[in-house]
């Protein structure tokens, strides 16, 4: 395996930080890394705003449903989908306007994870650890208040940066077969689905049943298997439901879709 | 820079081909390369659909707006936003069912787009070259016919895939003080966004003065100025709401948002 292969294969998501800073010129480093990823048409329509200040972090701590790493980690990283940019320049250079449309968002939150990617592999080899946040889209409208977002900007993607305090083992992946497909999509069968995800459930199982939160949950309600906790603990339809409809709002405002 | 920086730095989309296929060995570390990415809870939402055959070429041909190099490239890789087989689990281990709204679509797709990045390094740490096409999510619909995808699979990003025949030069990026925002979001005003995208300009319409059909229309027309060209002959108003409505639309077929 040739170094990069072997940096992809080295990633572990990190929740615990050393309580050192990050070095400007590493971050650098690691934002410059983020631009090199491709964009459409070359327009990187990507806006990436570094959080540092106790103050500012604190907010968006609320933001991300109090997950502790937010506070531990020295660096947040949000990656908006960012269209604002690219209209101010649209206007100032006196052509007609567009990327005001629900392709635009999309087409803009692309850019925003190819370069987050980036940014999370080059962070990685200069032995800085991370951990992406869902939440980040899940209170998209509330970061974006917290960061002062303009319309035509959604906050899409981050992660918390730092120096990792833990070593935790590869979680396991889903067998290869199950995932690439020859062609055409191969439906599942109730058997090669149970065969797919039969070794995730062993060892997510055996991860959940070490965290002490899930583990009281699983324990007080009755015996659920890995794909119970997944959406009857973890994931439910309500909290879904209530993030597509934030999301889905927060998109009208911003004005990236007509209601 | 360390040797994953460099291959980050080294990145430059590849349009031309050499008529070489992709050794099978060398195809599967690309594509284990993508598993090893972050996704959301580890539930690795997406599915990579590799197209080889030729026949299916053809169609993925006219369904990509005919851009040559699909044709001409040994492999196309589309990775699609999947809760399909995430819901084929849930559903044999007689769990309550969620993931068909909007927020899960959103999920999906960014693990789909993480794991895309990963395979793009990783082909080009093996010395392939890729080009994203953007017409992946233009033309959504029509592919997910072509690939026979079920409801809850979406294709989002998808790339050519081969050795390549070209060596082009770094296309220009944006400043990087135009891109990062520290604590919060500093708006441009007329005199920054000019500087933001001066270089960007001056390299963009060298760039098109040398691409004949473009070069073609903007000479016939007028004097446009690069952003001119973007959204008056490349990415129009027009062309955008069609394509978000066909998105949106789609998004209801494939049963990740309501009517």
């Amino acid at each position: 395996m040739n170094e990069v292969l072997k940096q992809i294969h080295a990633h572990r998501s990190i929740r615990k930080f050393k309580m050192k800073g990050i070095e400007e010129k590493v971050l650098k480093e690691i934002l410059e890394a983020a631009t090199m990823a491709s964009s459409s048409g070359n327009m990187q329509a990507y806006s990436i705003i570094v959080t540092k200040e106790k103050k500012m972090k604190e907010k968006m701590f609320e933001a991300h449903f109090e997950q502790t790493m937010l506070m531990d980690a020295p660096v947040f990283l949000t990656f908006c989908a960012d269209f604002h940019r690219m209209r101010r320049w649209v206007e100032v250079s006196e052509a007609k306007n567009n990327f005001d449309n629900f392709m635009s968002f999309m087409i803009a939150s692309i850019d925003a994870v190819l370069a987050s990617q980036n940014a999370a592999l080059a962070a990685e080899s200069l032995g800085l650890g991370l951990c992406y946040m869902g939440t980040t889209l899940a209170s998209a409208g509330q970061i974006g208040e917290i960061l002062e977002l303009p319309k035509h900007v959604i906050p899409v993607v981050g992660f918390a940066l730092g120096y990792p305090d833990e070593k935790p083992e590869m979680r396991k992946r889903l067998p290869m077969n199950g995932i690439i497909h020859e062609e055409k999509y191969k439906d599942y069968s109730d058997e090669s689905i149970k065969i797919t995800y039969r070794e995730k459930e062993r060892s997510g199982m055996k991860r959940y049943s070490r965290h002490p939160a899930l583990a009281k949950k699983i324990g007080r309600n009755r015996n659920l298997n890995l794909a119970q906790v997944y959406t009857e603990l973890k994931y439910t339809e309500e909290t879904h439901i209530k993030y597509s409809n934030d999301l889905l709002n927060y998109l009208v405002d911003q004005d990236f879709l007509k209601e």
